[in-house]
């Protein structure tokens, strides 16, 4: 079984210390929790808190690096994954998580958000201004889960996992004997 | 510090079943080195063998899916990487692996060794033909290790991470204080 | 001197009939300008809509696929770039154009206009709500044109290019003889 | 109706003259037989002088650019397409391309011809070594056309296009009437 992976997306340079300290927590629980966390991997703001978050619990950090070397990598990522393709990682950010978390936002976490609600994949705002998340839900015709707190947030993204997430996560594969 | 990724590449529905046992046992021992295994994660061919031997000793697994969900995924994959690019995701398999251990050759196989040798990512060679080697060799004027024996691909692996890797994975990122 | 490339981006699917009117009306303006159009290519919405606009009155189309093949092609394209890469296309969309302008506001659309702004790209809004105009100007700190005339959103690029676009379209190449 | 785009591939900076002579042959005759060229648009090698063959007899040329921006175009080039994606560029030079000429060899071009035979694109070998073809041959399974003149490339291009190309150009769209 592959681990549950989640993402989380927010602001870089932009990030507020608020904003930060949000992920950092949020990484935190998602550590607890048994989950692996995913974000774009770069040594600012929401990226890096969430990371760093994550390793002080013991958690395992994915990161998808826009870049073709590790130069902008933040210290806390155990797996970096080089795409060499700029701000397409975006995409892969968003379909390698089970769920998607906006925690504030910025120009590359509105492209996360967007990919997400086109493919089906659970969005999460924390932290989010009622504006935005209202503005989302209009685009999506879809009611979306918003919360101040990453302790909701996390309960919010286990009763989607506990209700199945999305059809992309199904496998075929039923037996594990290729020969 | 990131973990060691090593990149097993080979044939996938192509692969003969001597090709499948070398792949199965270079996984193990990747696991036992303490290395994390990376593969193209589909559940053919030596993507499947090498997972499935790197979970059967405890070891971690990529799998960089083409796809846009998990239904051609190997059940030996940890952490599914879900592109949705296509043959692009070629690329992404050679970036983010320190090495790349070509066990035996298919079409996908030889855009996996080219990527790597234009990009600087030590190539090694198991179980391909000596003519394929050669032509390598000439293409990329370079010598390039080559071995029948996972055993000594992976004692070629471990001189060239001793001897350091690419520039790729040197991280200017010198501590863990985002905030 | 390669041609000016002007992107139309809007809803597909969902695009409403007075959307489709103006990015018909757009891609006349834009090809009588002696511009080349660039879309996603799909044969729906705005994209469809703007192609048949330009076709008609003698201009270039281009029309930048997500799709491994032209199943999904409007036939009002010239020039198919096949990418394979789903959603990561909306990257290419945004830095092959010396301007967006974006028609109507999708989930596709939002992310190529996040893009654009994230990449110094021009946008200019055509027949958008003012909320969304104001949102993006928020977030992205920046003043962004926007009208409900697709002569007026013609003049408006015609501004940007005069000013000099991005410096992505700057060349460093000179002259003409590689041999 | 799209324009018929035919690719053509080499080598870089390490192209001989004598490649870069067939290359700019090769664009021209491309060109004078009213088909729209294809190169990854950098001004080196077989793309430059492809390109600049091509412009030379009143043709269009395409682009595919690997970075995020034109500085390292050939000033050759009428449409650039601006990927940002680096190596990954190469999947769309060959989806985008009803048939792929491969003019000398070199890493990115082997990237390219195992591409095309992976997707059926068709593959024309012009002024490569017998022992390349025969390998690509043994590893495709399947006879690949090669010669060592621009005009007989251009004879086997021609019938391969009049034998009708891959299903991937056959589109499903019948008509032109979005709205």
């Amino acid at each position: 079984m592959p681990h549950t992976i989640i993402g989380v997306m927010g602001p870089g340079e932009q990030a507020s210390s608020a904003t930060m300290s949000l992920a950092y927590e949020l990484g935190q629980q998602i550590a607890q929790a048994g989950w692996v966390l995913l974000t774009g991997g770069r040594n600012a703001g929401v990226m890096a808190a969430a990371s760093q978050g994550a390793q002080s619990a013991g958690g395992l950090t994915i990161g998808i690096l826009p870049d073709q070397d590790m130069h902008q990598m933040s210290p806390n990522i155990d797996i970096p994954i080089i795409t060499g393709m700029g701000h397409a990682r975006n995409v892969i950010n968003v379909l390698s998580s089970q769920v998607i978390i906006a925690c504030g936002i910025g120009l590359g976490t509105t492209t996360e958000v967007a990919f997400a609600l086109k493919t089906q994949t659970p969005v999460i705002f924390l932290g989010v201004e009622p504006q935005v998340h209202i503005w989302f839900e209009q685009l999506a015709h879809r009611a979306i889960p918003q919360t101040l707190l990453a302790s909701e947030a996390m309960q919010q993204a286990q009763t989607i996992l506990r209700l199945g997430s999305s059809g992309r996560f199904s496998t075929l594969a039923g037996d594990s004997t290729p020969f």
